[in-house]
């Protein structure tokens, strides 16, 4: 086990009508508030109406900023920050999912610096201080809601990149799974997938020796495997939903990963190129990469983890055959995909060979369990294809 | 899944030589500190003259309190309060195990409180405010490193008493393993077994469709089981120490109770009356208790998360009879307690009949899982003779 240093300082507030405490929570941190969130879901489930009149109830002035897309552009970014800076406000209210947070994260430390934002995902800058940041979560997926990390796109560039930094977490956090109800079934399963990504990449690991967390990613797998079938064939499943989101939580709150570096990554990375180019649904990404990323880091180096996998999570009865259980693990871990209905291949969702190259050359060496360079992801690209 | 709150703000430093981090720590929140400590093993493994070091070599004034009984004293708490208040001490700094910091802890509140902190213990006021207090852990066993529990005992009254406020987390938790290198084999042994209570009363809950939080509960009991043993055989393996850590602390932080109503406890209530009369290890203590505990409330009800222990932790073959599975996973757990070499019953640690009733009358209902009354634990308290 490696040293680590890790706090989990945000105030989770899980459960239904847990929003009751929204007002009170607010108002302990600022009165003058950015409201941000995405494409207007919110309005259709009733949350939006929530909010605005607990918000009025106690008198705490608002603004929004609405329409933030998934993959969030710099451009909200920017224009969230000018909101915040002409207003004078003193706290953000993100309500939504992993696009809306990680936006709002953005603004938050954006609104103390004076040069352009996209800086601090070019690592020109560090976040030196940062707004108050309250969330209500919809979507279970990301983990963001209770960790410091933020992902933005660039459409000019064609970039999309990670800014991460412990004064960005989230001051509270309320995850009410009745929320996450009326997420289609499509973007549940593509969270479902984000979830195990998060595990697997802080299971898979170039540290040996860590026992207690690799039970603990396990134990995050296994809830998806038992309850993202229930919760999509039953989506007001309320047991079913709060499983989902506790442990999407938990996936990234970085609980899994410390200790061992907290993780590979290289699945990410790569599909953050993906995304970045394609605007897909980032857990649609990972799911179709996540098996043959595992196929091609699989030897006797790393082989163990996936004989664990495959009997702790899949349930596949031990043999000898050291690969032949590891090759189990994969391909079960492709077919559950497949039964949440998320495609399995690039093709699936019209990718084809045309940008592969382009996207494999930006990459030098990623990841931790084996070092990738460009012809490697290129190489991983292809058989995702 | 109930609803809950909660957040772990303890910035946690783990591994080897975390210590250096220690001056720079203190300095950002105080100045004057109370070097609190117990019997003196720190001075003998060195930890002590480290301490003395840093705090010199940062020109930290401290002045100390050592001495601090197992099964803390409320009259430490009182001197300890005294020194912080004659000298206007702004930092409390703990070094060793349960005692040292629930101690700590207490002062951390008492400082701010008029009356007599005993007051706090008996529920007759909550804490308003409290020092700052930094621990580093020398011993794996109560998890108090990161929660904001304290428990205290009164010798006049035969009192043992848990103060519980989210305000004592401490700020900072050094956790080293090779601290509890030297830790002697029984009191080792008494930490697992205080570790594994914790996970037991958080496991077994009235409360159902918990599935991630038993999960993870039973990564914190595999874990306990995997390297107890191992510490015991080789007390300088840093792996298994280093697994047991991390174990004892998030076996008490309070992530396997959520959604659980955080838990039963009622084993904990009257071994808090045994170690009160007896002045016995509390985890020798749990550790007889538990099984019999275990005997007792088994019932249709209960039934489930015994079979999951038996399946789960203790790898007992499935089979049709659920009972017979329940009471395997009871026995097998008395029987590593046992190889652990802790005493299975009251008579080998020279308790008999004379106070059992006495101690069974101080309860009128304790307990989730199942209610218990004076009775009932009498009962209990009569089968671990």
């Amino acid at each position: 086990m490696k040293n680590f240093s890790i706090s989990f300082p945000t105030e989770i507030w899980f459960g239904k009508n847990q929003i009751n405490n929204l007002g009170r929570l607010i108002e302990s941190y600022g009165s003058k508030v950015l409201f941000t969130y995405g494409g207007g879901s919110i309005k259709k489930n009733g949350v939006y109406d929530r909010v605005v009149k607990i918000l009025e109830k106690k008198k705490l002035q608002f603004y929004e900023l609405s329409g933030i897309q998934p993959n969030p552009r710099i451009e909200s970014v920017r224009e969230g920050i000018k909101i915040c800076k002409d207003n004078n406000l003193d706290f953000i209210l993100a309500v939504g999912g992993g696009s809306v947070i990680d936006c709002s994260k953005t603004i938050a430390c954006g609104f103390y610096y004076d040069g352009d934002p996209w800086d601090f995902l070019l690592a020109k800058v560090r976040p030196q201080k940062a707004l108050p940041l309250g969330v209500i979560l919809t979507i279970s997926a990301t983990g963001t809601e209770t960790n410091g990390g933020a992902v933005i796109s660039n459409t000019k560039t064609q970039q999309k990149l990670t800014l991460m930094s412990p004064i960005l977490k989230p001051k509270f956090a309320i995850l009410d799974p009745t929320y996450t109800m009326t997420v289609p079934a499509y973007y549940t399963a593509a969270g479902i997938a984000d979830t195990m990504s998060h595990a697997f990449e802080q299971y898979f690991s170039s540290v040996q020796n860590t026992y207690l967390q690799d039970r603990l990613a396990e134990a995050v797998l296994k809830t998806c495997v038992e309850f993202g079938p229930k919760a999509l064939k039953e989506p007001n499943d309320y047991h079913a939903r709060s499983e989902l989101m506790w442990a999407s939580t938990l996936g990234l709150n970085q609980i899994l990963g410390l200790g061992k570096n907290f993780g590979d990554w290289a699945t990410h990375e790569i599909e953050h190129e993906l995304s970045a180019l394609y605007d897909i649904a980032h857990g649609i990404g990972l799911a179709i990469l996540t098996p043959h990323w595992m196929k091609y880091v699989l030897n006797d180096k790393t082989i163990d983890r996936f004989v664990n996998l495959a009997k702790n999570v899949w349930g596949v009865e031990e043999s000898n055959d050291k690969f032949a259980m590891a090759q189990e693990s994969i391909k079960r871990t492709q077919e559950f995909f497949k039964s949440l209905e998320i495609p399995t291949s690039l093709k699936e969702i019209n990718i084809g060979e045309e940008n592969l190259e382009k996207m494999a050359n930006r990459f030098k060496k990623i990841g931790l369990v084996k070092k990738l360079n460009n012809e490697d992801v290129l190489n991983i690209l292809r058989a995702a294809l």
